[in-house]
C-alpha cells in the first residue's frame, strides 16, 4: 500500500462537510501496520491527524504519520495540530503539500523539525493540490473557487432561439451534475436563468427528493425580477439574492431569501465584491456557476473563473439567436482566449463532459 | 484473412479519384489463394472487379470473387461488369452491399444468379455502406453528400467578436482538415468567410505547396463581393461562384472563376438548386462545407447536411457578439434538434474532433 494514497482516499470523505476548512486525510503507521486513520471533521471538531492519532492511542509513539496537508500551527477553532503530534511522540511525518494559509505555510513543518521529528514533503503533491484547490483560492484570494458548468450542443448552443434548453444533456449527465452540486458550498445562477428555466438547483437523492443539507443558492440579480413562487425559493436550504441597491423592489416578506446589496459596476452587481462577500460573510470556498451565459461571460471578463465543465451533446440546434454558454464581452483575439489545462474528458451516455482548469 | 476486409482495404485506394463512381474494391480467390486484386479506376476505365479478374487471368475460372459493391449490369461509360464475371467463369460471388443506383439495385446479382453463379450478400455491410455514403446520396437524391466542418472553442465560438479565428484548432487538427479535403470532390464556403479569413482552401503537400489536382472550390455569394485578389482565386484548381442573378456585378475578366447563376430564395442562392446543379453539371458526389455559420445554418435549415465534423478546442473565447458554427434560423425546441448518429471522437493534440452523421 502506498500510504499517502490511502491518506488521500480518506480525505475524500471530508469534501464539502468541512468547509471552510480544507479536506485532509491522515494515516498513522507503526511498524508497517496502519494503526490510525482519520479525515477532517466539521469546523470546530478534530482535524484529520488528531482523529488518526486518537485512534492509534499509545501506538502513535514511534510511528510514521502521513497527512495530505501540512498540520496547522496556530490556535484557530481548534488547538494547533503540531503540538498534538509532538505530544504523541510521532517519529516521522510525511505531508503531501504545504498549507497555503499564510499563517502556516511551512511554519507547521518547521515546528515539527525543531521538535526533532523527521519531516518529508511532496508525495502525490499533484493529487493533494487538486483536493485543496478551492481552499487555496479561498485562503489566498479571499474568494471562492469558481467552477462554471453548462450543457451545450455540438454547435455551442445552451438554448434554442426560443430559450428552450430541455434537455440538451443526457440523463446520465444530469446525474453527474448532482455529484458536482453535492461537492460545493454554493451554487450561483443569474436571475434570468431562474426566470427562464425555473430550476430547483438542489442536490437530490435517488428518489429525486431534495436533501436537507443543501449548498447555498445564490441568485445574481440582472434586469428582471424573479417570481416569489420560483422553485429555487421553495426548496430546503438558503437562498441569497445579490443585487445592486437600485434593484431592491422585492416584497421581502414573501420572498424567503436573504438579500445582499452589493456595490454596483455599470449598474450591475460587482462580481468581485460579491465573491469577497461570499468568502468573508458566508465562508463559501467554492461555487458552481450554472449559467446563464451573461453571468458566466461577466465572470470570464473579470478573470474570476477557475474551472470549466462543459457537457457536449451530439446534437445541432442552430440559430443566430440561440444562446451560448459564455457571453459577456469575450476576448478580442483568439490568441488571448482562456486556455484550459489538465483537460479531462468523460463519456456520459451520448455526451462528452470536458473539464479543464483555467490557466 | 477475411477476404471482404481486404476488398474494403483495396476500395480505399479509389476514394476521390473515381467520382462520380463509387469507390469499390475486389478480390479474386482461387483455392484459398488471392489471385487478383483491384479497385475502381477513373471514370471510363475499368471497374474494380474487372481489374481483379484481368489480374487473375485463367485463374479466375472456378474462383470466388469478393466485391464491396454489387457489380453493374448496364452499359455506362464501361460495359456491364456482370457479363465479364460470367465470361470469366467465376464460381461464386460475394458482395458486401447492393448498388443503390436504381439501374442496378439487385439486378446485377439477379443476372449472376440466372447465369448459375452462387451469390452471397452482406459481409461487412456497415463498413461498405459508409464507403459509398456519398455515392448513395448522389445517385438517389441527385445531390452531393454534405459534410460540415468547423473548429470551435469550448464555448462554441468559431471566431471572436472581432471575427478573429486564427487559430482556434491545433496544428494537428489543421493537418486533419487536409486529409478531409483530399477525400472530397468539392469544398464550399460562404463569400463572407472568403472576405473575412481569405483562405486558400487547397489540399497541400507536406511542404505546404498546393497539389495540382484540387477539389472544386465553390463560393456561395452572400451580401458582400469577394476581392478579385482573394487567395482562393489564385490557387490551382477551379472555382465556382454561385450567386442569385441580382448579384452579378463582378468584373468577370479579372476573376478567373466560373459564375453559376442559381435561382433565388429570399434574394439568396437557393441551396437546394445549387446542390442539384453541382451534382448534375459538375458530377460532385460530396462536398466539404467549411463555413461560415450563416451558410452552415442555412444548410441545416434546409435539412441538407449529412455529416458534421467539429474540432473542439479547450479554450474559452466568450462574447455575445462572437460567431458560432451553425447560425441561420435553427430549431425552435431542443427536442427538434438534429441528432447525430455513429458519433466518433478523435483526439488531435489538445483538440477533440467529434464526427457524427445527421439522422
Amino acid at each position: 500500500m502506498i500510504y499517502m494514497d490511502r491518506a488521500l482516499e480518506l480525505a475524500e470523505n471530508a469534501i464539502r462537510n468541512v468547509s471552510p476548512n480544507p479536506p485532509v486525510g491522515a494515516l498513522v503507521v507503526n511498524d508497517g501496520r496502519v494503526v490510525g486513520e482519520g479525515w477532517t471533521q466539521p469546523p470546530g471538531e478534530n482535524h484529520a491527524e488528531i482523529v488518526a492519532l486518537n485512534q492509534a492511542k499509545q501506538k502513535a509513539k514511534g510511528s510514521i504519520l502521513y497527512i495530505t496537508l501540512e498540520p496547522c500551527c496556530f490556535h484557530g477553532r481548534t488547538p494547533p495540530c503540531v503540538e498534538a503530534i509532538v505530544a504523541a511522540e510521532v517519529k516521522e511525518v510525511h505531508v503531501s503539500i504545504l498549507d497555503p494559509n499564510p499563517k502556516v505555510n511551512g511554519e507547521g513543518l518547521k515546528f515539527l523539525r525543531n521538535s526533532g521529528i523527521d519531516v518529508f514533503v511532496g508525495e502525490q503533491a499533484q493529487i493533494a493540490g487538486k483536493l485543496i484547490e478551492a481552499y487555496k483560492k479561498y485562503i489566498i484570494n479571499q474568494m471562492p473557487f469558481v467552477t462554471v458548468k453548462y450543457a451545450m450542443s455540438l454547435d455551442g448552443k445552451i438554448a434554442s432561439k426560443t430559450k428552450d434548453s430541455k434537455w440538451i444533456s443526457s440523463n446520465e449527465s444530469r446525474l453527474y451534475v448532482q455529484k458536482m452540486r453535492s461537492s460545493v458550498d454554493a451554487i450561483m445562477v443569474g436571475a434570468n436563468t431562474v426566470r427562464k428555466d425555473n430550476p430547483y438547483l438542489t442536490v437530490r437523492d435517488e428518489a429525486g427528493d431534495p436533501n436537507t443539507d443543501q449548498p447555498l443558492r445564490i441568485i445574481v440579480q440582472g434586469d428582471g425580477l424573479i417570481d416569489s413562487k420560483s422553485n429555487i425559493l421553495t426548496q430546503p436550504g438558503n437562498v441569497v439574492i445579490a443585487m445592486p441597491e437600485s434593484k431592491i423592489v422585492y416584497d421581502l416578506e414573501k420572498l424567503g431569501a436573504q438579500i445582499e446589496v452589493i456595490p454596483q459596476s455599470n449598474g450591475k452587481v460587482d462580481l468581485v465584491s460579491l465573491m469577497h462577500l461570499l468568502a468573508s460573510k458566508y465562508e463559501i470556498t467554492n461555487v458552481l456557476v450554472e449559467g446563464g451565459g451573461k453571468l458566466v461571460g461577466a465572470l470570464f471578463d473579470l478573470n474570476l473563473v477557475d474551472k470549466v465543465a462543459v457537457f457536449v451533446s451530439p446534437i445541432i440546434i442552430g440559430g443566430e439567436q440561440a444562446l451560448t454558454g459564455v457571453e459577456g464581452k469575450g476576448v478580442d483575439l483568439v490568441k488571448n482566449a482562456f486556455h484550459l489545462n489538465d483537460v479531462e474528458i468523460i463519456k456520459l451516455d451520448r455526451d462528452f463532459l470536458i473539464i479543464g482548469s483555467v490557466k
